[in-house]
């Protein structure tokens, strides 16, 4: 699917079936509202998946996009570019934290490598080669990537959404591996919610005082430099966006297209959040924050998007780890809606 | 297992398993504390199991404990007193939401009938009729239980709680119904914690003001006419506690004397951790707090036993759905030190 009918597609959460999950809620064994957060959960999915009970987000699958960054050879990150396709072999090896995280939520993971710059070797059947170029430009410098460059990151999403809701997935979970890639995320943030860069930009993996402060003015630089407009979704992940970013993007378009809820976590699903709405403001219907990044931006991100992370356990890791933990809480709100007694079948007197 | 050979086999947690999780979590593919909350559990489930890595917590097995409560006559909920026992069949059907919650994470429910007023006429495999006495006296005007009656409720849950880890439980988790049981919880946090009766006292299952202002009475009264003695748990549960409460601090001290982690959930969980607090300080090793009440009382006894819940989702319903729901997050803590890949064994290099 293209990006124009994918947007076409998206469309407004349901009422009535929001209703009636109201409605099934308050008449279920238990105080009226008791389950909190998770009350409002349910009610949102069943308006996404326009009935209730809306379907059990179960098999789920994760993505984890993995590209690398211009931007790196400005000194924001510690960690060396490398570190990106060392990476991509540990997620395909099974040996990285949202591979425990996965194994224990019953999701599977596919790696999905749509910018690494060092060639992946590797010949797997969770591993996606869809490289559209060998890492971003520096955005410090000129623009991270061509608009159809961009374009092609954002189809590269929502082929892969379409393919895993084909292959039987109930839920989606997107994930990211990108050295250097906060800072295109925070520059992202920055641009569609009008933040200052200070207020976006965090310390990623763990940065020192210097490199923070080289990186906060990295970013505004390039918000000065490529004055991107919030309107124009494909130019801002284009002038400051990077591969992973675009493609989490059309990831998240995908799952809203096809009215399967997509749990987002971290400040670079956070960002591309951020350019789905901007694409499709009904796309925030189908998104579920999962777990609340130490990343300043997110937070800003989220607070944007009028989105509230369910889990906030100091996480600062990316690659879906949050949303992958997640999974459970959603899964548990929405079987709430399929097994609960309600008073009169129990009967169980009321107050 | 009496109160006292499980009280003797309670023993500190192992330094140098915590270490050695410590030292792992370092070495492991990822930012070093990037698992944030995540890192420090594991190195605390390390310390309890005495190994590194320590085992899974599955399968796990919840056991809900309900009683009855003298203290209904004062009118400190608007719940009708049925509702226990009808609640007890309920859970023994697999309707309510503790049930909902296990199914999802993979967690078997025992509905263990230690004081339900009503006889309970049902033979399930998955109820224990170990009833001490049909509910509490009314602590208002009397202790609610004898000595006897409340060292019997402690040892039923300790009985509970080495019958399921010899049945392969590799974690507990510990909840609660009866009807009226969060007035005796906020009377037991108060004489353990020397806080006042409003700084405790919640608003339940949902009380108007004034139900609320009679129940924050009925505390302050029992204390000033119990004067209960945090140095002697058994006679301040005997003074002011329930039958469930006594009940979960035997199960919570039974798991301590296993080594098996017990996920504590709720107001009226944290009142009986207090009080297997009191019997022996190093029982809170073994303890996880699952999720943060909303009952304030639950807050005041989780920060005195220096516990930092993992979920805040707002639930205020009891039943251990709470710890039910932190479990795979749990799970997935202690899963990283056994499936995750070291920077050396998966050649990712390092800052």
């Amino acid at each position: 699917m293209t990006l124009e009918t994918t947007l076409a597609a998206i469309a407004p959460a349901d009422p009535a079936a929001m209703a009636a999950a109201r409605d099934l809620q308050a008449r279920l064994t238990k105080p009226a509202g008791s389950l909190g957060e998770l009350e409002d959960l349910s009610v949102r999915l069943a308006g996404l998946a326009r009935s209730c009970p809306p379907p059990l987000p179960q098999p789920a699958s994760v993505a984890v996009f993995a590209g690398d960054h211009g931007v790196h050879a400005q000194g924001v990150t510690p960690w060396p570019q490398e570190v990106t396709a060392q990476m991509v072999a540990n997620f395909v090896a099974g040996g990285a934290v949202v591979n425990a995280f996965a194994r224990q939520s019953g999701a599977d993971v596919l790696v999905v490598d749509v910018g690494v710059q060092a060639p992946v070797p590797l010949d797997a059947p969770n591993l996606l080669d869809a490289n559209v170029r060998r890492g971003t430009r520096d955005l410090a410098e000129e623009p991270a990537l061509t608009r159809d460059e961009a374009r092609a990151a954002v189809e590269v999403g929502i082929r892969v959404a379409n393919a895993l809701v084909d292959g039987g997935a109930a839920c989606l979970i997107g994930g990211d591996m990108g050295i250097a890639n906060t800072t295109p995320a925070a520059t992202l943030i920055a641009a569609f919610t009008g933040a200052e860069a200070a207020a976006v930009t965090g310390r990623g993996t763990g940065v020192d005082d210097p490199t923070y402060a080289r990186k906060v003015a990295v970013v505004a630089a390039a918000l000065a430099r490529h004055q991107p407009d919030p309107a124009d979704p494909l130019g801002v992940l284009a002038a400051v966006g990077g591969l992973e970013h675009a493609a989490l993007a059309g990831f998240l378009l995908g799952a809203a297209a096809r009215r399967v809820p997509v749990i987002v976590d971290g400040v670079i699903a956070a960002s591309a959040a951020l350019a789905a709405a901007a694409f499709a403001p009904d796309a925030v219907a189908a998104m579920v924050a999962g777990h609340r990044s130490v990343e300043p931006g997110a937070s800003v991100a989220l607070a944007h998007l009028g989105l509230t992370p369910l889990l906030d356990l100091g996480l600062r890791l990316g690659e879906g780890t949050g949303a992958v933990l997640a999974l459970p809480v959603v899964a548990a709100a929405v079987r709430v809606l399929h097994d609960v007694a309600t008073f009169d079948s129990a009967g169980v007197s009321e107050k």
